[in-house]
């Protein structure tokens, strides 16, 4: 492998799609969210595995090219990874320009590492494609750099509930934590966070239903709040004192229940 | 501000340039690894401020477009802060669809706080734009994700050489750290890292120029390895047991010097 001249600085007109597999990164929801690259290899794929949070609107720029739904959502039962690498090295094994295509970024909590060892494995050409995390596109869509200066020059991302954070305190994103907000918020006081460190949470980040809420890390722990959200939409959970501004900008979390209904028929 | 809706799902027939500012990131250097929202955005604007980092490969897109360079490089004099403030209101009150254009995604270390803060108080409209942040892109690069269930649920992003990283000894990536490689060996060796914690480095990450090297936390403390890197070229340094697998593949950075031109020569 050389990693030194591999991808880098390809454009339109040096993109040769040699048969393989292409792992793609679609962004956080809306289809111009993927990068040029990925969506260049999309129009040019013989055949598309796809998650199940891809937005239909990024798939129907693929005109001519087989879709195969694979995705996991939220825990429901999919295809197994298994099943879903065999094939993938079967259809790149037929000399296809295969892509699988992932939410969010491809190696951020994407689970590619039992792809990438299966295609590793079985020789197959590969590459990989990186999208834009959700972490960073809820931060441009609460237009709020996660660090700063003064309060925190550190960024956690993590999908754990438990000792994760940053021991002074820093900025932390969670991903797929809508299930553990209440453990979250708790793990995070006993560690030393203070009880009135902001939170926004964001479901269905840069898609139409995008909703946004705020909180502070007490008002976390006490409500109950995972019902708010709606079924099976990712949620991400940003913590630190960055947000203080904006958190009289947001929906209070714990009033949001009562206009629920209204916020759903207006997005 | 409406969070929920704003800016949510856009899409080439859905985007309307309205008169304002856009900050828009650029992704790690190739030109296509810019969003497709951002390459649409850069090619309808009057004018663009851009970054030093910004490869002219983008710039090429933007063909009746003003260009004004602004940006800083590792350092070196530019624009002051508070000139490209000014710039950007102007513009923006004349009327002209003004994108700003930085390098990375423009929230992760891009120092958007101080444009989004005049911008705010100038009550002027803008929008951002999210890029592929440089460790994502690296990742991709080196196709290693850099978390994995067994090794490491967490991400720590940061440009701090002092106390920074995560107490349990999980991956952390760091952004413009080339001079101060050393003091984050010592750092991360002081609270409890492993000597032999491998590090992957990557300069220029998605370029034509790319180069990456691999040592361990021993290393990197006691190598003068700063020098190893070109000029003014970004590094980005991945340090974390998910590493250990690519080392073997990489070049040997206390090794890299004897080799320096050949690769010079080759990229």
């Amino acid at each position: 492998m050389d990693f030194n001249k591999e991808n880098a600085g390809s454009t339109s007109k040096q993109i040769k799609l040699q048969a393989g597999v292409y792992l793609i990164g679609a962004g956080p929801g809306a289809a111009d969210l993927i990068t040029v690259r990925g969506s260049r290899i999309l129009e040019l794929a013989d055949i598309i595995f796809y998650d199940a949070l891809i937005d239909g609107s990024m798939l129907a720029w693929c005109k001519s090219t087989k879709l195969v739904p694979v995705g996991k959502r939220c825990g429901a039962h999919s295809s197994s990874q298994r099943f879903i690498n065999k094939q993938l090295v079967d259809a790149a094994s037929n000399n296809l320009v295969v892509v699988r295509l992932k939410g969010g970024d491809p190696l951020i909590f994407g689970r590619a590492q039992e792809e990438i060892d299966a295609l590793e494995q079985a020789g197959v050409y590969y590459e990989i494609v990186p999208g834009i995390t959700t972490a960073l596109a809820a931060s441009a869509q609460l237009k709020q750099p996660p660090t700063s200066r003064e309060l925190s020059r550190t960024l956690t991302l993590t999908t754990l509930p438990g000792r994760c954070a940053h021991p002074d305190h820093k900025t932390a994103i969670y991903y797929m934590a809508r299930d553990q907000l209440t453990e979250v918020a708790s793990t995070l006081l006993a560690q030393g966070y203070s009880a009135d460190t902001p939170v926004c949470l964001m479901e269905s980040v840069s898609l139409p239903t995008q909703r946004s809420f705020g909180c502070t890390l007490d008002e976390l722990r006490f409500g109950d709040v995972h019902h708010y959200f709606l079924d099976k939409q990712p949620v991400v959970v940003m913590v630190g004192e960055v947000y203080r501004k904006k958190l009289q900008m947001l929906t209070p979390l714990l009033e949001s229940q009562s206009h629920f209904n209204v916020l759903q028929a207006v997005s």
